[in-house]
């Protein structure tokens, strides 16, 4: 039986003899929270300028403090963070360092604040910048992408539905779908930046203080925009992290599914695209295998980001107020998040940059499957004045009678068509090849080149 | 073994038999898109409207539409909406009552739209007035906390960390920490709908049309700013409905919290609430018992919130473009969480509204556990200027000195605390006691009734 | 602002008037939970017929119940279960039912026990049912599979590694590969139910009861293996539903993987397999085409499935004990896992019974792309005693000089390879061809058709 | 705006030149995967005997290779793993040591096998040893549970619905209810384990190998059952991690249940249990006080096995076969998901172990509340053969009376109960303590603690 117990015996408690290693195993988060040196320091120092300028710390050791960070940060710079798990902290760590530099004056930077506060600042400003590099780097794909569209503004290619070829569309156009997914998530992230700009330096361990503090001085020296109106709110909230987190798994989704297509398309069924050497594995014995690892493993990220997120939110659900120390996993899934994030925006912006389309293994394929029937559809609608139904019934049997002949729809005798609808005329042809189908879509927001042409140059000013 | 066949004479192919049974029901969704029969009509009717300006179709059969469509409006504000799985969707539903009705104009209906941006109007359209909703529900929850919190202003409770009482602050400065996670909540509906206000309608199959549409005026008419830019995008985007699911879980997370809170408050142990009849369950046996059941669904409805988000990330995810039958799964998991994130809201709403604090309990809770001792550590620091170590230093021994004499910090007599401290003077009581701790948090953002005050009558604009 | 408030006069507590409604609709569960009324009165039946036999209740009253049960039975099965929200669940509305039937008597069926255990055993009855659902109908899929791939024993296809040929394989080999993942899913189920199927009914609402109740003879009534161990545990217990929601999750992956593979497949530019009418939808205006929506839905489903098993991990983290009503949020994730699991083996099974594979596509591509070029690597190690890696640079030679003359590696002519290296003999053709290929990899568990064909005898017992 | 980009001029293919960085930083494992090294070394040993033994390798080669694999073995058991970068994986990473040692024998190790069937099997075994680990850590966890079981087989606590005082129970029968919880744990890894013990290696790249093998022997000799079925399974499926996850994050589930007592016992308003100090944060100022961070950290990382778990489901939903590179995100999500679980259970072993529970504060709880009530009910209906409903009414009464008299149901003068019911009469007294109540719920798996006794003492062999 799985569940049966060795004798009473041999146990004599296990766990209590190693307790305190592992409270500090469990406990200790300097492994990751290390990272956020850099907001630690600056933070302090905003606060501990502050504390001067409200004569709450004395001028002379305020200079010493503001100093002594200064010291750290040329340390940490150079030779990385000690990792002193009895130290617990990133704060903790540098306050120890700062007393033994400057002695016992260090003690006055803990002056009306509390890690409670100052972990939510940290971690806030961290989460903030990444909100922006993801927002640059996103634009960078963007740049890429309509870079590449804008060479293939006139490459035919099948556009699909259900992965079967529905009507002609060019590969600029389909490029630039993607353009409109990031625009999307550059907005996520702004919103989010955005939201997440209040200062909870101050709010203490969770009540404010009794101390003259200016919270309006230290937000504004951080970048923030304000500072938080509730002390229990501010050291409470991982909305930040979660507005972050979310962003970052929507724009993960649309990467997703940018890659599965490179993927397919580099499938030598499809050839649509040739991968570059450097962003594909091969082997020694195959010499001509691309192996799309990079498009499939931007891909798989995806799954981890998402991962990300939940994690965070079952780590959030039903929390009372104010600061419980499950609030400390919140760190490792936004790294994690914002590496994988990073990573796949580039690896898929280098991708699309250095990979070879194949426009005419797009063209064929999209002369394949009748692709312009809705073409001819739509021109007995608008040109003859055929009822819709009535339009697809005849153009279903002109998709036959060029079936039977194993031609296309373009190639068929106009006397061919003329037999099934005697209101077909010679202007048919004007639609029924795949560049005639692709040119007559103009409505806004459609693949007619000239129409893309046009939104292309308004997206990039000059 | 578990994996044993039976023989293969007992086999011919089960499901090859209901092959047509087992694709209609899987396919169908009119089971659920009937949901979305308002919009359906409501865009219809822009895009008749339209048509006839365009002199696509002609201006009586539009008329017919018109009319045709008020008149299913009516039956099925009236009857409901049939479901017919032969029809599949909700769409056909509709084109085929109004075929009955007017005969084959019903068919020019369709001229240049395709179901694809056309579901993608109708969702669109069902989830921007749910984010209106979201909001809406939200901002009466916010009422009802600041209402609350008013009459609470200087209620004192102890605050928590830990689940441990950490220093004193007021049930008004509690319940307003929820009202600054709800105005984040109401703008990221706000982010969410401007985000996704641009209307697909016109982007056909996938490729637009060469009919010559004006997609603004269908936009504008149904309250779009704008037109979609891209029309790949517009059929196989679905970032409209993640948006809203990641605003709806993100608040169902704040109102778990909430939720969490008021069921440990309404524990004996605790008795800082007393539920109404009207929230709360009991028993016939037992009349004193009431069980917290709205509280304990609010919170558990988060998990299912965000479950439905996880499902359509995990539904979208490497999907190519540009429509794939994967995305009808959109409807059922924003369907379910909007309902959800309703009740959710509004049963909260009620609770708060309906229960009984119990300030003599929450009182008798701050005046435990020396609550004030980093008041003392504070005052020693501010008014004796004492180092903040020390301070802390000094404080602890008199927590101990109180805890021997089983009085509170406050109880101590003065020349107790000066044996400890001779900087101590009288002048330390006026912090010592919960309601003066509370009273001294002033720094912006704090506990401070007074201050409370003021910003919540900034909060309400008369 | 987003978060302005309208004037506090408009507002006089708009939850408050609506407090019973919305209590009723957040707590009643009967829209969903009468799908277990076949469950709730067997578990009746058996705790009736077991308080008789121990005499707890007398023999008339305990018939009256039973026969009323039966009849309650008759009317549901008869005209589905009445949906009173005010009798709240099930158990209600079968209790209420009986005393309208028999009067007081009704009243003792309640003895010893309590809705707690009531709904965990009515819930794990059905649940267990479900996992014998889904191992039966993924059996019926194992046996489609290995049906069709009885047939395509010796037919070639491309093996793929990152979407991109990289050896022959047989189709047969392939789709069996599916077999093994659903072997697993079965064995799964079969473990979940094993776990589960303890009963919890006389655990009473926590405790256990004073009343001496014979728990061994109702879990046998209903099918269990013994009752559960502790009272507590079996009431706040949820792990059968999470056990179920794992399997339904794992299963649903391996269907999204197939279904991916049935849409890839079923692009033109694939073209390995043709879908039957009855699982794909297709266009009036383009009779070729087939659209694999039900793979799609398949795969989309497998989003919906696991955002059940978030939903409910989520709303079981962090309960206390024993029961909270947030378990009453267990029923739905469940229901809609189980319906979705089930149409998708089904539907899935249905296409697969149905396609056409197209022998001649695979094969084309299976030659494509130099698929032997390890074969012949591994001919010059096994035949020549060519170390591994020096084989390598021998092949790379070999497949360059195939690709130059544009033939494949088994067209070069002897003396072209000798040229390459002088060690290559006549033998090696019988390696070179996707036939000698697939035939030549005999390992166990390897593609040859021969090793196939009796490993699939093996799996069918007679 | 924030999709502007900026003038085409500045742009020149950022990503482009950074392509081989980006490549080598998205594409290498070595990061992590060094992780498998004792795997990794010691399937290879088994792959060349088995190869030696097949006469595939010849003995002197095959014995330079084992003797080298053994010195790297020490040396990364001395020094670590060296990472790098551009040997991409531990695979590599052992090979090219391997080729330093030995030379060109070290390329005879790669014969007939591939990297796809050496990480499924290096995994696989890495993930069994967490299965037996995970299994180890709980059976330690249940001791301990059981060892305070049995010291507070008569501490009468209450027993909670709703988090609301319902009927009183027995510490002891409380935490065998997480006994159970984890006994179904201990049986899921132990099904994980031996659903996923067969070996992958001999599967090669995804078709098997012309070799002849011995897979059964490598099998063996790595502690599995036997050979993988079909080769293309081997290499393409990771159900074995998803099996460890799922059991894993059901796991985490019950530690979440737990931990939340534990802080929610801990707190002072509770006062049920006092941590020790080796299992709390104190606070220098605040002596008295005992955060149960290490609870909190438990609970907290229940959502992030839980995320891992929804990472790698994502990940591998919707991969066509076989081999995907997406698959190389499996690692992380498995390494962090063990870490995490064995360190939460060893901490809420220690808290266990090292807590001090307080009786006192637990009979005082439960004698709240009227918790007997259920029983004076049950006695009417056992005793005086009065019918349920009406038993209910009667009980209403009585403690309708209590509280009016400010006392407990127990202390009630018989004749105020027999003004109520006659029926009522001197045994009633027997059930009205709460230690009465918790001696008479002797049914099965009851709260009675001589029942518990003997089941406690079946639970431990000697």
């Amino acid at each position: 039986m799985s569940d049966q117990l060795p004798s009473q015996k041999t146990w004599g408690g296990r766990f209590r003899g190693a307790a305190s290693d592992l409270m500090t195993k469990i406990n200790a988060s300097i492994g990751f929270d290390k990272r956020l040196w850099r907001e630690d320091i600056e933070a302090s120092k905003a606060h501990a300028a502050m504390l001067r300028d409200q004569g709450i710390v004395g001028a002379e050791d305020a200079e010493a403090i503001l100093k002594g960070l200064d010291t750290i940060a040329g340390e940490f710079e150079r030779d990385g963070v000690p990792e002193r798990v009895e130290l617990e902290d990133i704060h903790m760590t540098v306050e120890h360092r700062l007393t033994e530099l400057i002695g016992p004056a260090a003690g006055r930077l803990h002056t009306a604040r509390s890690r409670n506060d100052q972990v939510a600042t940290d971690f806030r400003m961290w989460v903030r910048t990444s909100c922006d590099e993801a927002a640059a780097n996103i634009r960078e794909l963007q740049r890429a992408l309509v870079d590449v569209a804008d060479r293939h503004a006139d490459t035919v290619m099948p556009g699909f539905t259900h992965l079967q070829v529905a009507q002609p569309v060019t590969l600029g156009h389909h490029l630039l779908a993607y353009y409109e997914m990031l625009r999307r998530d550059v907005s996520r992230f702004v919103d989010a930046r955005r939201r997440m700009n209040d200062s909870p330096l101050g709010a203490a361990a969770l009540a404010g203080t009794g101390f003259s503090l200016d919270r309006d001085t230290t937000a504004k020296a951080l970048g923030f925009d304000r500072p938080t109106a509730n002390s229990l709110d501010s050291v409470s909230d991982r909305d930040f992290a979660l507005d972050y987190l979310s962003a970052a798994a929507q724009c993960s989704l649309h990467l997703s599914r940018l890659a599965e297509e490179l993927i397919i398309w580099a499938s030598p069924q499809f050839g649509f695209v040739r991968l570059s050497d450097s962003f594909s594995t091969g082997s020694s014995i195959m010499p001509q295998k691309r192996n799309p690892d990079a498009a499939e493993l931007v891909r798989g990220h995806s799954g981890r980001i998402i991962g990300c997120l939940t994690s965070l939110m079952v780590t959030m659900k039903g929390l009372p107020l104010a600061y419980s120390k499950d609030m400390q996993d919140d760190k490792e899934p936004v790294f994690d998040a914002a590496d994988l994030l990073t990573i796949s925006i580039q690896a898929l912006g280098g991708m699309i940059e250095t990979c070879e389309f194949v426009p005419e293994r797009m063209r064929a394929a999209a002369e394949q499957g009748f692709s312009t029937a809705t073409d001819l559809a739509d021109w007995l609608v608008r040109e003859a004045g055929v009822p819709f139904r009535e339009a697809h019934h005849v153009t279903g049997a002109a998709v036959k009678a060029a079936e039977d002949r194993g031609c296309g729809l373009n190639e068929l005798p106009l006397n061919a068509l003329k037999a099934i609808d005697a209101r077909i005329d010679q202007r048919v042809f004007d639609v029924l090849s795949v560049d005639a189908s692709v040119r007559s879509r103009t409505s806004y927001g459609g693949t007619a080149p000239n129409v893309f042409g046009s939104r292309s140059r308004k997206r990039r000013p000059t």
